[in-house]
């Protein structure tokens, strides 16, 4: 670990401009294999369960609140860097910044064997877009204990939005990240794990009334605006619905995920 | 209906300072009994469900997407004001505005005895804060066909926030407005609804494992960061809480209400 003698103001600082690049674009996050973490919770959370920061940059008021506690529980490959008020503001994503940055280093990720347990509960997020909904799914993932969390062609896990909006949960729920369905569906099967693909109405079964035997289940949550495709859906044991009595499209799919997890988590909570 | 015969630019236009000042001061919306609305969707599902739109305001480009069909919905009570699109982007509170605004009467709020049913599914939200999760929670009843929502001290619905983030299920779903706990008890009781208080730990029920009778019931959702004060809970008939293997504090308070409202639905799915 080490301190910058001085403080950092110039936005062209190598560092910070490796940061500021890493917030903004998917291709050098994946090329570097870093990721941005913004907030004092967000970067003690990562600290507490193992994540590699290589940089914290904090400014000279966060200092003074959360310095000692930080700089304890980061490691010796993390550099710490004091940084000014003002550039603390131009760094910053949120509106009231608390002046603590960090480049974390990507996890290196799970082989599916390691991944998948025969009897764990999963969730495959199927070209899910929107951040806030794969943030709050993945933490309600942690909430309930889900085994994992799979990312198909759906938003990127490390986005700046993502990550912010998952409140340290990414940190806690493995999460394996897949650009094939039909890999996902290949490695399910061969480890013995049922699909049940998540729709909105069809022949199906209802969410409540489905049991859940001794072997592991993955359900599968479709786009916000068209759900799964037919393609994947069929490939699915089961088709599984959430009843509803009111209006359809009120049901958000970060909510429906909550629900189906839930049914999910308690029919095996023995586990 | 009235159309104004020009275009409206001017921000000190009385029309335009009053949906401005509705927008911004709940001391105006309790007084004019009035709030606003921004976009397409929230103006239409507003017109649909009946509720009274007094204003209309209208950009020019707007109102050659949506003028016919907005027009056609609103009633006689609708005045409808055509505005330059820099205005629009003036009253905006959204960063890509559809240049659609409107000012609608707050319904009349209903008596205790129209809105409770004895066999009723109820959510009462108490000291609950977060616009988004009042929006998330009105979304979710809606969906779910709960019979009625029961904002006690909780954040205001007519809030610009609150009224975005429900999507339209404001106009759905019934909303009852209390400033005091002990008439929500009183009249739950008096109607033979049982209560529920959503708790994080205690002696508990499971949720999942408590059995839904034939008479009503309402689950009773507490602030974001406190929870449900001892002496609310305690003066419900059960506690009851969602058992949880991760971390506790990745339940969000929505997704808690959400589960806990699925439960309340399934379980009295004959009504």
């Amino acid at each position: 670990m080490g301190i910058t003698p001085q403080y950092i103001s110039a936005k062209e600082n190598p560092s910070v401009k490796f940061y500021r690049k890493l917030s903004e674009s998917k291709k050098t996050r994946t090329q570097e294999k870093c990721f941005v973490l913004e907030g004092y919770r967000l970067v003690s959370d990562a600290l507490k369960n193992g994540a590699e920061i290589t940089m914290l940059f904090i400014t000279e008021n966060a200092y003074e609140r959360f310095g000692e506690e930080l700089c304890s529980l980061s490691g010796e490959v993390t550099r710490v860097l004091c940084i000014t008020d003002e550039l603390g503001k131009y760094m910053a994503e949120t509106e009231n910044t608390q002046g603590v940055f960090a480049v974390c280093r990507m996890p290196v990720q799970k082989s599916w064997n390691d991944f998948l347990k025969k009897e764990g509960a999963y969730t495959v997020l199927h070209q899910l877009q929107d951040p806030g909904n794969a943030g709050m799914i993945l933490r309600t993932a942690d909430a309930l204990g889900i085994d994992g969390v799979i990312f198909c062609k759906s938003c990127d896990i490390y986005s700046p939005k993502v990550v912010r909006a998952t409140m340290g949960s990414l940190f806690r729920v493995p999460v394996l990240v897949c650009s094939d369905e039909n890999d996902v569906f290949y490695q399910l099967e061969e480890h013995g794990i049922e699909s049940d693909a998540a729709v909105v109405r069809d022949e199906t079964d209802i969410a409540g009334e489905r049991k859940y035997a001794e072997n592991g289940c993955a359900v599968w949550i479709g786009n916000e605006g068209n759900g799964l495709p037919e393609t994947v859906s069929s490939r699915c044991s089961r088709r599984i619905t959430i009843p509803m009595y009111g209006n359809i499209e009120s049901l958000n799919a970060a909510m429906a995920a909550g629900i189906l997890m839930w049914e999910m988590a308690k029919g095996r909570k023995g586990k």
